[in-house]
């Protein structure tokens, strides 16, 4: 098991020249007519298992990607309502793009995107089930339920809690941006887990459609390495995120999904995905 | 497939003159050992599927809670984080459970305990998880992310979301209790979400710990069902639930979960669950 810490997330940011996190929102109805196709053939055998039907195809799909958008990417992050959907055949093509991550790209860091939450002794569980069963870094976290239910995240030695803090959906301003004592649900949320955790252990989702509250997050989270999706499809630009948000260590991984993943729906798709990636979050420290 | 409503659901407090909803949180390590036993002896059939190993273990467990507990309960609740713990083999007892409970108790509720929370295109994901790969009733959502992202979960007829509004966990205050504009967060949250929903379709979570706050709750929240964690192992009353909490369709489901499945660690372990069922959340209505 490879510990991540932010210095080895630092020095694979700088190495790509990237920020970027490839999100696997891996649709089956989306698939390329070609993977479908080839699918119907039979099983594929990869790390001493075999993977059969749609299974088959999600991880067929997802390594291509990969094996893509790797030289432009430090990370990525599956959707675990892409997988669940597909119920113990979808958690096997999970199980398989993890593992095919592992052995193939080892110095990638890897998200759960699963926006989990709950009280101590089920939250023991979501724990040892992304960073145990399934081999995760980092998995998303939602804070409604208070700080207990994260504590768990944070007992594993170079594994992240990544808290929703300000998402990148319209209905955000429903509650993220109520104001208690002067200060919004979002800052609270970011400065109650602040003062619960360090920058090893914690990072924190701030959606890009909000590049304007990044400058001013910075002020009171200088270090914490920030999560950023809604770039592409959902419209926020990786300039101005990067602009805004980046620290010292870079502290940003932003996410693009079905802007890479469906870049093309023909046979090309990896080689579309590629330069969509190479475009997405670039990063130069001069 | 049922569509479940208010009306049926309390004809069935009623009849069973219960409120009871078990918790399936199945730990596989604390199943009694008998279980474990029988399970190394090879596969079982049940539905025209296989089971074998742990996901056997698990499905004869809940087997046997669910037919030792039924007289006395009006729904289950399965705990995502106990079977997602288990990979591919945890989803298959969870489907296994959920085609047990419709094959032979097609009256109950059938809740998935999943506190999921995301954005449009995965909330629609997971709606069509829970909903239609998975066939569940209702599953229970976090609010964090605002009202778009229970949304989709709200176009099923005769299924539910349940978003949690006060837990029953220590740093419940942490957020849920933050006032702005002189409501707390968690009236806003209801409030906000009563708004956009009917109590056709929504429920809330309010933890049993905080018995207090039911009948205040009550005031502005008269109609909706409210899904009551808590009772049992976390210290909460169901008497004090109940008179706080019911309304004139009964209005609570107050969920038992350890206390339930580990009444007994032997043999008589469905015997054990069946009695401590029996003195859990009784209605009567006069």
């Amino acid at each position: 098991m490879i510990e991540m810490t932010t210095d080895a997330l630092y020095q694979q940011i700088l190495l790509k020249g990237s920020m970027l996190c490839v999100g696997l929102d891996t649709d089956y109805e989306r698939l390329p007519e070609k993977i479908k196709f080839e699918c119907r053939r039979g099983d594929m055998a990869m790390g001493g298992k075999l993977y059969s039907g749609r299974a088959r195809a999600i991880v067929s799909f997802n390594k291509a990607i990969i094996d893509a958008t790797a030289p432009y990417a430090v990370a990525y992050k599956p959707n675990m309502a892409f997988y669940e959907y597909l119920g113990a055949e979808g958690m096997k093509a999970l199980e398989g793009t993890v593992a095919y991550i592992r052995e193939k790209h080892p110095s990638m860091f890897i998200i759960a995107d699963a926006k989990r939450g709950d009280i101590g002794n089920t939250a023991k569980m979501y724990a040892k089930t992304f960073f145990e069963t399934m081999d995760f870094d980092a998995v998303t976290l939602s804070p409604y339920m208070g700080m207990d239910t994260v504590e768990p995240f944070l007992q594993y030695e170079g594994r992240f809690a990544i808290v929703v803090a300000l998402s990148s959906n319209p209905s955000s301003c429903d509650f993220q941006f109520l104001t208690s004592s002067g200060k919004t649900l979002y800052r609270t949320v970011i400065e109650t887990m602040m003062a619960n955790s360090t920058p090893e252990n914690m990072m924190f989702v701030v959606g890009a459609t909000q590049a304007s509250e990044l400058a001013a997050i910075r002020e009171y989270c200088p270090d914490n390495f920030l999560l950023v999706p809604g770039v592409g499809a959902q419209g926020g630009s990786a300039e101005d995120v990067i602009r805004c948000g980046k620290n010292s260590k870079g502290g940003l991984l932003i996410n693009s999904s079905r802007g890479i993943l469906y870049a093309s729906s023909e046979a090309d798709f990896a080689q579309a995905a590629a330069a969509k990636a190479a475009q997405t979050a670039v990063f130069r420290t001069s």
